[in-house]
């Protein structure tokens, strides 16, 4: 019986673990696409500052993941790139319920009202899983 | 020692289990994110060729998540947000190289070559995790 329970036990654990792999190769279903640019370019103060609070507000607990980047052009893809901005934020959610609550979340405003004057423009691109 | 193996076979399958959930939360370290405005919108034929070549070539194994999906314009952000595009393609990738042998490979350049007349423009927006 301590043999059966330990296996059963075993193959509990490993569900788990394919369960979670799975989730991890999940589609995205829904993305929140942020691209800043600097008010002053030349700021490397200013710039920091706006890094540091679009990480934090990357930790929100409705997201489901966060990236923080910087512009990228590659060779194969140039002619086709958009690599002028500054901070490029990517934001996964389970659905448009999770993007509203992040949006309308009270540290949401408070980081729009603390660092709007750090830039010059703002694009967003959301979509959703077909 | 049988329970000691056992134990330590359950310790193992449990680390396992906590790795890849916190892989499932890594910050997506690479995304590659392209917008494709369809050249004749009002095809639906074209645009369900373009839309399953798109969902065909987000099953190659070097990306690790996949994302193709319809524009949303929230009320929150809508004086910000581009919405004018047919199908949003982000991909994740682990690192840069990873995202050159996407491009690189020979379904991305006959996904081109077979699809490149139903788009009429195309825009890639490339970030790298700070």
């Amino acid at each position: 019986m301590t043999s059966r329970r330990n296996f059963l036990q075993q193959v509990g654990l490993a569900t788990a673990a394919t369960s979670l792999l799975s989730s991890a190769k999940t589609p995205m279903t829904f993305i929140h696409h942020v691209l800043f640019w600097a008010k002053n370019p030349g700021n490397d103060a200013e710039k920091a500052q706006l890094l540091a609070a679009l990480k934090q507000l990357g930790t929100l607990p409705m997201i489901q993941s966060a990236h923080v980047g910087r512009p990228i052009v590659t060779e194969f893809d140039k002619g086709a790139t958009d690599g002028s901005y500054t901070f490029s934020v990517v934001l996964v959610f389970e659905n448009a319920t999770k993007e509203s609550e992040y949006l309308y979340h009270p540290l949401h405003k408070k980081f729009i009202d603390d660092n709007k004057h750090l830039w010059g423009k703002v694009q967003v691109i959301d979509s959703e899983l077909i």
